[in-house]
């Protein structure tokens, strides 16, 4: 199966947590929009084509299928390349972990964009500060604390004690919030040492080491949803 | 099998997607919570179960299952409840468009919670006016049109064209949204007549029709995800 990818060009986004799975696996696969441009995406989304109508990229074309939604994406593809744990419990699991990085997302995208996303992050400045604030304080430290504790337990008998796409995609976001935010990271350093071991473990995985060397992989920039904002950041 | 709903009292919320789904599908389910008080879901938040870690509430214990997240929540009960029309494409789609609602539901409650979530919405009512208004504006819109149409292409030969899970949901997005902006949706009223005709039809279904009736279905209120400040609400 040759899988079909279709994401916006110029940032990792929410595409990279798909990318990374395809990566990962070695699958065959086709970023469609930077072979073509952005506009190879437009029939789907103007529900022109059939099959599922995506509110958003990133979605996938799988033979007649559409699938959008990067939990469900991941949801599908999880199994077929080998990047869940076999049984019901660790496939759920993954599905609520990943739709729990999902939301985090949304939140780390927020602490530059609170108020409107049409509207660039400079006419948002005073409520973005408030409210990376409050995502350095509070949210960071329980998300990133939550999923320490999934690692943890998942050490025992728990379900998800094998290599998954869960795995890839605490890895990247690990990475963009070292790129968005290094003092707040440093600061919960000591608090998360099985993620830290974790996202190492997944950057030297052979597929992905050489993806990350390749120019396929993009570099964090400030269009895309970790933002190095000196000014959301905590004092060094 | 019995189902146990965890769910915080008090507030529809989130746990009311889910539970719209066991009261349509007439299973057999205890609210936990509601029955045995809020302390019920502590040893499942602090890890002291078997099972997934949930990060918040809703959850769901299945036999020996325990699953978080609502759109997961929802893909493990479709099938089961009949409430997901068979096979693959149908289910990935409606997974895809539970994680729709969700990420809309997201952008709701950021309406009145911009900045924190930890504070009051008093401590926020500044940048909540303008979050609300880019909200009634851009994303409303976006998101309902999105809906309409994709409901409009399920009359047709698209995957979602019988009764599901996310029928329930859309019902309870259009019913809360009513509740929170009834201005911003006597707007959108010529625009949304496939959805308005949907949560119609969710609202005489004899299961949803009795439940509404019940005491089980709390009341909209200010402590919720939809919540009616006319501040945030367009001019009537």
């Amino acid at each position: 199966m040759r899988y079909e990818l279709y994401y916006w060009s110029g940032i990792q986004g929410r595409g990279e947590f798909v990318r990374l799975a395809l990566e990962d696996a070695g699958a065959d696969y086709i970023d469609v929009v930077r072979k073509c441009g952005d506009k190879a995406m437009m029939p789907f989304l103007r529900g022109a084509q059939d099959g599922a109508l995506p509110f958003a990229p990133p979605f996938l074309k799988a033979g007649r299928l559409v699938i959008a939604q990067t939990a469900t994406i991941l949801a599908y593809l999880g199994p077929r390349l080998g990047l869940v744990p076999g049984g019901q419990a660790a496939e759920l699991y993954a599905q609520q972990l990943q739709q729990t990085i999902a939301d985090f997302v949304v939140e780390v995208h927020d602490t530059h964009h609170p108020i409107a996303s049409s509207q660039y992050y400079e006419q948002q400045r005073s409520a973005a500060r408030k409210r990376a604030q409050a995502f350095r304080d509070e949210r960071l430290p329980k998300f990133l604390g939550y999923f320490e504790k999934v690692i943890e337990r998942g050490n025992g008998k728990q379900a998800l004690s094998r290599h998954s796409y869960v795995d890839l995609s605490l890895f990247q976001l690990v990475s963009g919030l070292d790129y968005a935010f290094p003092n707040a990271m440093r600061d919960m350093e000591n608090r998360i040492p099985r993620l830290r071991a974790l996202a190492e473990r997944v950057s030297q995985r052979a597929n992905i080491a050489a993806y990350l060397r390749s120019s396929r992989r993009l570099a964090f920039n400030e269009e895309g949803i970790f933002r190095h904002y000196p000014a959301l950041d905590s004092k060094g």
